[in-house]
Order: C-alpha cells, then sequence, then structure tokens
C-alpha cells in the first residue's frame, strides 16, 4: 500500500512549481513539520550575518548606522514583509517581539477607538492623564481570542488593565454577538496555534467595523503561509513574529502593521526614542515621527534584524498564492496518508475539514501526544506537541514536499 | 612638545595592566572613542554567531530550544552581567530594548509603591483596574531625570499617564527636595549622556528611600565603565544596554534588575508568555514566573542575545576597579593633552573635574562641534557629536591606550 503513497508523492513533487526552494534552505535527511515554530535556515543568513558582524560592525563599526543601513532597517524589513501579508508599503515596521507589539496594538486601538476627532496628531494629548486610553469615547471594552495563544491574553489583560477597560474573552464565533457601542478593540489570532483553524478575517473586520470599534489581528500562524489581505479587508492593526513560515531566525523581530489613515492617530504605549519625529534632535519632548515609524520603539537589534532581512531573499517571486494551493495540497496529502496508514481510530484530525477554515498546519490528537512526537523525532519526523494531546505537524510550503509528508504519515503509524 | 606628552604616553601604556585585554577586540589603526555609543566588535563574537546560525539554527533546529540553552540565555546572560553592577546572581533579565525595559521598570515601581502589603503576589491583582498602578497607595508622582536620555522621558510620561501619575521632570541635584509624600519612583540615569556627569547612586538612593519612592538607575552610560554597586545601595530597579561599554553589538538587548526582595510584588506591565511560571502550559491565566524571570516578555532574540554572551567573556577575570581606575586616568591624561595641544579658549571642558563625578566619556564644547567632529573621525579620531555643541569622547578602558588619547588630542589640535 505504502508504495502507491510513495508514488503519488514523487509524482506530486514533480510537478510542484514551489520544489526548487527547498535548496534555498539548510535541510539534512530530517523531515522539518516544525516550521510553525522555528522556520529552518535560508542559505541567504550566514553569509550575510557574518558580514554583519565582521565588516559592518567589527570594521565600520558607529559608521553603519547610516552607511549599512542599519537605522532605517525596521521600516525597510517592514516593507518587504508588506507584499506577504497584503500591505502597500510604508505600514509595517519591524522590531520588538510579538508580545511587546500585542501591547501597542491593542493600547493604540483603544486610543484610536475613543478619538473621535479624525486629523488629530497622536501624541497632542500625551500627559493628559485619564488612564491613558478610554477618553470621553466611551468605549471601554477589549475582546480578546479566548483561544488564542495565551500571550495575547495576558498582554491584552494588561492593556485593558493599565486603559481602565474590561477585557471579554470570547472565541472568534462569538465577536459578532459581543460587539456593542462599548467595544473598543477585538484582538483575534489568524490562524490558531493548537488546532490550525483559520479565522475569517474578512467578515469579522467587517463585523468589528459594524460596531464602530477597531480589529487587531495577530498573524504569527498565517504571514507566509496564506494570503491575508491586510489593506484589502481595512484591518486596523496588526502583529506578526518573523520565525515561523518567514523564517527569519530564533526569535527574529515581530512587526506592527498601523493601517495608513490611522497613523496620524496611532498613539503609541511606547514611544521610545526611535519613534520620535526628530530622534537625534534629543529634545525631551516628544514628537512622533510621521507614519509606520512611529510604531518603532528602542535601538533595533540589528544581528537579528539583518538576518531576517537576508531570509526574506527567498520570497522574491514566489507568489504568496501558490504557496497557499501548495500548503493545502500537502496538508490533504497528509491525512490521506494518514488515513491510509494509521489504524482507524489512533489518531483524530482536529484540523477543520474546509480549506477555507484551514492554516497551514495539520492537529491530530492522539493518547500519550508527548511521548509519540518525542518517538517521531527519534525516527526523524520533527514536528511539535501541544497540551493536552495535539500533535502538530507545520507544513512549510517553501521546504516541505510531498514525499516528506508520506514519510512522516508512514513514520507516524510505525510509532502508533 | 608633543613629543613628551608622546613618551608620557608610551610609558603609561606600558604599565596599563589591561593594555593586553585590546587583543580580545577587532581593532585598526582608528582611535576608537565612540564606545559609549557601540562598542567595538570582541574577537570572540564572529565564531560563536556562524555556530548559532550555522549548527544551533541551521542543524539543530527547534531542539536548540533545550540543546543550546536558548530559553534560559534571559537568565544566565543576566548573571553574567550581574557582577559588573555590582548584583548578586538572579536578580537581571536580559531582552527587549532599554526603552521597553524603563516601560517595565518605571509602572513596576508605581506599582510598588503604592502597593502596600509587602507579601503579595505581584499576579493576584491583575485586572482589578483602577489605572493599573496607583491604587489605594495614593503616591501618584513621578520624578524623572530633566537632563536624561530622551527616551526614558517619553517612556516614562507614557508610564505616567497610563498609571494615572503626573511626571515631574527635575535635575538629579533637585530631586532631594523635589521628593514627598506622593512620590512612586525617580528614575535617574546614573551617568549624564551628554556632560558625562556621574550621579550621586548611593546617596540619591538613600534620599529616594527615605521618602517611601522607589529608585529606578539607568545604567546605560555606567554599566561596565565603573562599579555601580547595585545591591550594595538597595536599588529598587535599574535597567540599561549592552551595546556601549558591555561591547554587545547593534542593538544588542538590553536588561532589566530587580532587587530580589521586590521580585515576589513586581508586578510588570508587560506580561508575555516567556514571564509566566509554566510558560509551555499555555495557560488562560496568567501566573507569574518566581524571581527575575517575571521580567521577560516574549520569545528572545537568540541572535543578538547569544553574540552579547560571547562578548561578556571579555571580563573574565576584569575587575571594575581596575577599569575604573584606567578609565579615570585615561580621561586626566586625555584633558592634560587637550590642554597642552588645542589653543586656549578654542574648547571648554564640560566634563565635571571631581573624579567622583565622572563618568567614563570627556566632552568638549566648541563651535562648529558637528563639523569638528567630522573633521576628526576623517583623520581617525572616531568620537561623536551631540546637539547642540558638545564632542563626546568615550573611553573604553578594555581597549582604548593612553597613545590613543594622546593622537586624539594631537589631531583634535590639528583640525581646530
Amino acid at each position: 500500500m505504502s508504495e502507491a503513497y510513495a508514488d503519488k508523492a514523487s509524482a506530486l513533487d514533480a510537478v510542484d512549481e514551489l520544489a526548487k526552494l527547498r535548496a534555498q534552505f539548510v535541510l539534512d535527511d530530517v523531515v522539518y513539520l516544525d516550521g510553525n515554530s522555528l522556520g529552518a535556515l535560508p542559505r541567504s543568513v550566514p553569509g550575510r550575518v557574518e558580514d554583519v558582524v565582521r565588516r559592518q560592525w567589527g570594521s565600520l563599526r558607529i559608521r553603519s548606522w547610516d552607511e549599512s543601513g542599519w537605522w532605517t532597517a525596521p521600516e525597510r524589513i517592514g516593507d518587504r514583509i508588506a507584499p506577504l501579508v497584503g500591505a502597500a508599503a510604508g505600514q509595517i515596521v519591524v522590531g520588538d517581539s510579538t508580545s511587546v507589539n500585542v501591547f501597542k496594538a491593542v493600547v493604540g486601538a483603544v486610543r484610536l477607538a475613543n478619538d473621535g476627532d479624525g486629523g488629530s496628531d497622536g501624541g497632542s494629548d500625551r500627559g493628559s492623564g485619564g488612564g491613558g486610553g478610554v477618553g470621553g469615547g466611551g468605549r471601554d471594552e477589549i475582546l480578546v481570542d479566548a483561544t488564542t495563544f495565551p500571550t495575547d491574553g495576558y498582554i491584552a489583560a494588561s492593556a485593558a488593565r493599565l486603559t481602565g477597560c474590561t477585557l471579554r474573552p470570547v472565541t472568534p464565533g462569538e465577536v459578532p454577538g459581543a460587539l456593542n457601542e462599548r467595544t473598543a478593540a477585538v484582538l483575534l489570532n489568524h490562524v490558531d496555534y493548537r488546532t490550525g483553524r483559520l479565522h475569517d478575517l474578512p467578515s469579522l473586520t467587517a463585523a468589528i467595523h459594524a460596531a464602530g470599534a477597531l480589529a487587531v489581528w495577530d498573524l504569527c500562524h498565517s504571514a507566509g503561509a496564506l494570503p491575508v489581505g491586510l489593506d484589502e479587508h481595512g484591518v486596523d492593526l496588526a502583529i506578526g513574529c518573523t520565525y515561523k513560515y518567514l523564517n527569519g531566525g530564533p526569535g527574529s523581530p515581530a512587526y506592527l502593521y498601523v493601517r495608513r489613515d490611522l497613523q496620524s492617530r496611532f498613539d503609541s504605549p511606547l514611544p521610545g526614542w526611535n519613534s520620535h519625529a526628530d530622534p537625534f534632535g534629543m529634545t525631551p519632548d516628544f514628537t512622533p515621527a510621521p507614519g509606520a515609524l512611529r510604531g518603532r520603539v528602542g535601538t533595533p537589534d540589528i544581528l537579528s534584524m539583518l538576518a531576517l532581512e537576508a531570509a526574506l531573499e527567498v520570497w522574491d517571486n514566489v507568489s504568496v498564492s501558490a504557496v497557499r494551493a501548495k500548503s493545502l495540497a500537502l496538508q490533504d496529502f497528509f491525512l490521506e496518508c494518514v488515513g491510509a496508514y494509521v489504524p482507524e481510530g489512533a489518531v483524530e484530525s482536529v484540523t477543520p475539514s474546509a480549506h477555507a477554515e484551514r492554516g497551514s498546519q495539520v492537529a491530530l490528537r492522539c493518547e500519550d501526544a508527548g511521548g509519540v512526537m518525542r518517538r517521531l523525532i527519534e525516527r526523524g519526523v520533527v514536528g511539535d506537541f501541544r497540551e493536552p494531546d495535539i500533535l502538530r505537524f507545520g507544513l512549510t510550503p517553501l521546504y516541505v514536499g510531498f514525499g516528506d509528508v508520506e514519510r512522516a504519515a508512514r513514520v507516524l503509524a510505525e510509532v502508533l
């Protein structure tokens, strides 16, 4: 039986237009299905990092802030991520962790929701007190995805506490019913980190807007795996990490998207000197930079940031829709192989069956999932385990092939 | 005349016990006096970074979070910085930018100042609202160093706004007179970034404590250049960058110190999943980690962080008091050479004359300071310029010698 699937895998790999991209990554004979946690190393990275360390830092030293483009890296790399999430240039800055960006976005959204006069300068009312969030607007409720990756919930709780708001955890499906005239902002995950479920960004964003609130989307598990369409769907703010499907490396900096027409009113709770209109003026008063730059905070971590910039080169001439098509085909084929190889009842897929509800991972529930994943890894199939009973297999179309998922399913059947 | 000073420089270099450390840095024939902005590249760094990229990320991939010690890097590297700032282990975590750490520290200090019951768990009152800062404690004023590096002031203003406090900018000398029963926290720079003035941390901390407030010190311009004595002087919270005298590289992560006996009540405004007691439990409720770990936020930026770890190896067996002694000797000799070489009245030192009031830089005021610094750099003497009229020369005792500062003074006289 497995020969038939192996043959089918070979046939699918042979016609896969993205298959050639695998050569741009450092991979060995392991089947690496954990790119939704840490993307594999792009071959463009080591040489770039060496140049940044030895020449830019070692020889040019302080001059590199100008001459090597260090200073402008956050917005330049933001513009490189922009097309991958459906954003025009000038709306994304890279820097800080996802958690820190969630904080900027949620506090910023609460302030925007309560700031009626569309033309005001985001910095003009600094220091005016009143909890720093809800002013006269009266929108004092934040909805947060109850099924979210927990950091979003923890940070949203802190944002709520500091802005005098109430936090209401709801499932994404409950959002439309939970919206009301007091809702300031809604923080949602585009793809659930556990089940891989893709939430309906266009319709949820529209519902949030209809209620007069702002939509903040966490793209950690969707950017680089499927079309996001931030501009098209009118998303207000978004954040995401860059070390999963964007392969930026361990703890590479996250990013913040602020829709262009909100930027002049975006009022960051972390107004560091890098978000000042004239950072080297070093004036005691804060005047926010124009545009997306006001989402910056402190000095950018150049080594991690320029490694990410090199990693993004693999996306040159790659279409996100081709990536999405392959991702879905990989998932279908993996589930087909699992269905064929694994004894009935040994695993249960919690991956949504409809393509429109899927991210780019397959999640299988099974007994002793932690032990099963350990044995899989020992046999060269690397996925991960999430409490309490979920095996996660991330399918990164840039470097995972159909032969890989056939082998993963085969080894899974062997270890069960 | 210059021969006499050149001879004296040679004699001083010959007996300098730290002179051998220069070989541990990548330096060329430039006189690099900008280590107070970006430290030179330690030779230990490039090979380590290559290993982190190629082997830890490229080959081990996700396994490195455990096997390469990625997960514990923030506290491990914090413990490596600790002796340099006079702190016992377990009180410092590395991560995020200085600005972000200022935010954690100032909001955390306001909450500590208003939290009377010494034994409470820092997370137990999360979500209880009330602006998230000043509760029943009634301490609603933050003093901030009016002469500070501006990011501290901007971030302190944001912290004040979000916690319902008033921000009062004062000079460090005005602090004792400005303290009162409403003061929650005082944010001060240990060394002024512009003039190089060292503020009196022990006596100011004592005055702040006598008023019942908390002292937050910014060590950016002192750590690695002079003894700080955080534990000895009972500092409450401290933050600092690592890319100046600690040579961590461009934008390398900053650190946060929380005094041990305050840790159980430290209530971070940025409670990311990395500060959770059980990060991989991924529970919807936040329970802060014990100890300094609750100062962590999101996923650490591993490339920048492990470059810093390698850079800190140069400190093995180096005593901070020896560094301090050499720093003062370099400053004295540089000023002596400037006095001898530079025409009377062409520059004015704004460096305090008393050793006890000095950091590790010499600041000279002169006309057209920006133009003068450009010409110095063209002639191989790299310092920097700060508005409106300050030439800054950072003297890093680990790699700057007496011959370097003699040459710098000589070239300065030539370009003036």
